[in-house]
């Protein structure tokens, strides 16, 4: 078993295939990380714009909470329909492109795209940050943890759609039934209270006496622009219904829903915890932070076994939100390199049946950016909804149009349900991309054109290949015989196999010998030219023409492709065969001992050479 | 002009070698900065040994001097006599090696080449340690300056020979002028003042009261053992005879002499001053130390224009005596790798007519060494004049040999000084040896016989390529007919090219498909297969046979290489090409859009086939 087997399993059949497809339950903690995640930053992210609205905000919370939850249902019942109409996967990438036209799709394909490697960095340091808030002494590691946990994942991933799936199953389950079951506590407790219940740990309050914003629309509108992050990630399922079991779309679906509505649960939950307990939330990078999710659970449940249970798991559910990415992405590209706009590399199945090319290269980018920005990425979170919210908005669009073309029963119902969700998600993307232009959203609009632009030529590069490489039928009509050139510098067993073989090919033969001697009148083929003549003449083939170039500058490949070049354009019916004799050592450590020229002449040859010439590489093997 | 032609001057033609040889004026620049730059170094070892004697020791100078003055009159007596008999270069190795057999040849190479690249990283470091005890504010950057100055003298070698010898002209015979000033000076003085002069700047002493220790017989052996570094780089000019202008032999020896003549000049009139002056070496490495030279300038001169003048034509000669290796080095590479126990390249001469290998080799070589010590190699100095002494001691050695064999007028007198030289600079090695070997010169015992080890093997691999290759005349009886295998993946204008080619090799042609797909019954051939066949018919030639082979694993590669070798060993007769289609884009950034799969299959056919098995490359320019 070698070191591959070990750390990624064996390769895996083709037939194999359907064993690796995920269920509902494998398919939660695979595709829905980030979504369950996000329910851990997206409500605080919308309390903490709130924050100088003092206890005002905190008012808002549930209208905002309403309005978010609204968009999740809507967003929802579109995807549903995508999963159907779509059961190849590609989500809003393949909704918009197939409805609204090429350059739509891949502008939803770029937005998604940068947003799930947003994911996978952000998602890491977020995940690593909370760690370090909580165990203080690791701070000096954190790029190192992110690092870590990226290549873990890397591997996991390699290793298989589903691996992942019933490896992350544990911790997604007990920090779901953890934080549902905090929130269900409280809200338990409120009713029970009759709406004022009190809180075990006291919620930080800022110190009294503080200077109180006005609650004024553009507060709660970037209040609300924020708290839609809670949201990324739903997209996910819709990018990989190929990886679910048959029937896909039944199990993608029922994936889905179960993601949404245990979302949803959490969502509400904390909307309405938060306004029951009059919890604030803290200024982040202040000495007296703590995580929304923390002051929550410790004022429903106290410091007990029940609160680290439950911060331990969404630390551990945040550091793997990356994995939604990680099963989002490969698929995404595979579905854009089938329609020829990325590398077909993105296509390939690995030993894994999985798309290896797609894993490896998210991992590169994303690696790039924890390092770049030393693991701690907050400023790239302005950056985060956008992709998201442009991928929901243009895949609503286009199911429209999806529903206009195709009609069915509900063909008006489906259109308003879409319809609206359309312009819900769209003006949210306006929103967000207001709230948050200058915070960095800018960058978004500057790469996503650059994106699509990149793959609208990678797609031009094709489609002119596949053009001018088509071809409809064999012509075998004869052509002039070959030539044979055989560069030999020194007369031994390669070089007579060579010879050999090229009279093999044809009887028109001419052996080649560079001088590079500044001695006059010796050019180092005297000994031999004469022993191959008379072979030729007692074969009765032949006599091969011997022909030798001088070198003053010592040069050996630009003569013979100089010479080679001569040759075929001195001949413009006949294809020139170039038989390079090369002497293969066995043994690494023997590379330096021989030159390499045949393989540098191979290469020359085949970058300066054209149509008509070929290049025969024969061997002999230094060991048999 | 390009980039190398600025950098390294035009390339020169082969015939232009004779300008770019070197007279006596350029030939001790050139050959001589490593021996008369060990005038700064030998004597002051020399005296610091006997430190601890105090004035005491200052009285044993003189017949030290005289010891080690006589030991290079027969060194150069016998070097001289090298030059004559051995004219092709070489040396010390070449003298053993043609004298006294392989081994012993091997054994001066060996020691050679690590005193070379010694006198490299040694060299530039001893005078940027000289710069920085000059300039403490460079200390920070010791390690910069040194690879600095390593490049420029690669860069100044790689432009010819000639260029560093003119080049260093300048700084050599200003030092040349300074130093022999400055030290008749002193003995015109000394002279004038019957013995007794007065020093300008009087020489500094450690405190009075100082334990003394008592000179012994062992004290005097390691002084004299130390100031035997003096006479390291004497050995350059015999291993580079064939840079010399015409009469070779004749430039070489009187270059030889001239380098001798000024060093011995040096070396005695220190002995002289310094006794005269009662100087002593101050301890390296503590705050009172002063270089032996400063002290003797400062004593005869004073702190004058002169003194500042002679101080840093030494520190410039220091810093440039790596240049004597830079010549030497690549010449003695050149003689070794003819003989074929180094690798062929070091044979190779390079656009200006050096042997570039060497140069690079020495530079890599060297630049690690200065890395690992950090620039600084104060416990490499042990290493030094062991391999320098055994490659003098092998040379004479081998010159006894030579006159008993030559014979010739004046044999026994030959006989007779280079008798006495073999043993003097035997028992010097020996004592060398005993007195450093703790400090480090175990290590030239070990790396030295691995050296020769190493260059036994690459004979021994030459010598078994050179058997196994041998071949008398071309064997041109008529063979089984060739049987192409074209590995087709899609029916384009590359795999059309490619069938075409086939077809113009032989008659007999199988196109081989490799069938990933996991649905049942769809190989991925249909659309095409009938294309071939009908032509074929059409064109009169015998159909192709289709191979579809699946791949259950989606491997591409290993399935064509097994089927190829299968074929192969079906047909134990003839001969299999395998022509393999490949489409070639000219620009870089299309590298990314396509596989490169035609590259790893011509690779792979080379490492796993075998002698029967040549590989054909069809090329399909995408750019015409």
């Amino acid at each position: 078993m070698g070191f591959l087997d070990v750390v990624l399993g064996r390769p895996l059949r083709s037939e194999e295939d359907d064993a690796q497809r995920v269920g509902v339950a494998a398919g939660v903690p695979t595709f829905g990380l980030d979504a369950l995640g996000s329910a851990a930053y997206g409500p605080e992210a919308a309390l903490t714009i709130l924050i100088p609205a003092g206890m005002a905000g905190i008012a808002y919370v549930w209208p905002i909470s309403l309005t978010i939850l609204l968009l999740l249902g809507i967003v929802f019942f579109s995807y549903r329909q995508t999963i159907d109409a779509y059961p190849n996967g590609g989500g809003s990438y393949t909704v918009a492109g197939k409805n609204l036209g090429e350059t739509v799709g891949l502008l939803a394909a770029a937005a998604l795209m940068l947003d799930y490697l947003l994911d996978v960095g952000v998602g890491i340091s977020t995940g690593v940050g909370a760690l370090v808030s909580a165990v203080p002494r690791l701070g000096p590691h954190t790029l190192a943890i992110c690092l870590l946990i990226l290549v873990a994942l890397t591997i996991i991933n390699l290793r298989g759609v589903r691996e992942s799936g019933l490896l992350f199953m544990a911790p997604t389950y007990v920090f779901v039934v953890c934080l549902l079951g905090v929130l269900g506590w409280g809200v338990w407790k409120t009713l029970m209270s009759g709406g004022h219940p009190h809180a075990v740990v006291a919620p930080p309050h800022p110190e009294a006496g503080r200077a109180m914003a006005a609650v004024g629309a553009w507060l709660l509108l970037r209040s609300f622009a924020s708290g839609c992050t809670a949201l990324t990630g739903v997209e996910a399922v819709s990018n990989g219904v190929r990886s679910f079991r048959e029937p896909r779309t039944r199990t993608a679906q029922w994936t889905l829903t179960v993601l949404v509505v245990l979302l949803a649960l959490m969502l509400a939950g904390i909307g309405y915890v938060v306004r029951a307990y009059g919890i604030e939330a803290t200024e982040p990078g202040s000495k007296d932070y703590q995580s929304l999710l923390s002051i929550i659970t410790a004022a429903v449940a106290g410091r007990s076994m029940v609160y680290y249970t439950t911060i331990a798991s969404i630390l551990v559910v945040l550091s793997l939100s990356a994995n939604t990415a990680f099963a989002g992405f490969p698929q995404l590209c595979r579905v854009i390199a089938e329609d020829g706009y990325l590398p077909r590399f993105f296509a390939i199945r690995g030993r894994r049946l999985v798309y290896t090319e797609g894993i490896l290269v998210l991992t590169v980018l994303a690696g790039a950016i924890l390092v770049v920005f030393g693991g701690v990425t907050d400023r790239l979170i302005p950056l985060f909804a956008i992709g998201a919210f442009l991928a929901f908005t243009l895949s609503q669009a286009g199911m429209v149009a999806h529903w206009q073309r195709e009609g069915g029963e509900r063909k008006w119902l489906n259109i308003g349900i879409n319809g609206v969700g359309a312009v819900a998600t769209g003006i949210t993307v306006v929103l967000v991309l207001m709230a948050k232009f200058a915070e960095g959203a800018w960058i978004t609009v500057v790469l996503v054109p650059l994106l699509i632009l990149l793959m609208q030529a990678v797609h031009r590069h094709y489609a002119r290949v596949e053009k001018v490489t088509r071809v409809g039928e064999l012509d075998l009509k004869p052509r002039g015989s070959l030539i044979a050139v055989v560069p030999v510098s020194r007369w031994d067993r390669p070089a007579e196999g060579a010879m050999r073989f090229a009279y093999a090919l044809t009887e028109e033969v001419e052996v080649l010998h560079v001088d590079c001697s500044s001695e006059e009148g010796e050019t180092g083929c005297e000994d031999w030219r004469p022993l191959v003549g008379e072979a030729a003449e007692r074969a009765g083939v032949s006599v091969p023409t011997l022909t030798t170039v001088t070198s003053p500058f010592r040069l050996i490949l630009k003569p013979i492709v100089d010479h080679v070049l001569k040759v075929e354009a001195e001949h413009p019916e006949r294809s020139v065969a170039v038989v390079v004799p090369e002497l293969v050592a066995r043994h690494w450590y023997q590379y330096l001992l021989h030159n390499h020229r045949s393989t540098a002449l191979k290469a020359t040859l085949l970058i300066r050479g054209n149509g008509r010439i070929a290049v025969v590489n024969v061997p002999w093997y230094l060991e048999k």
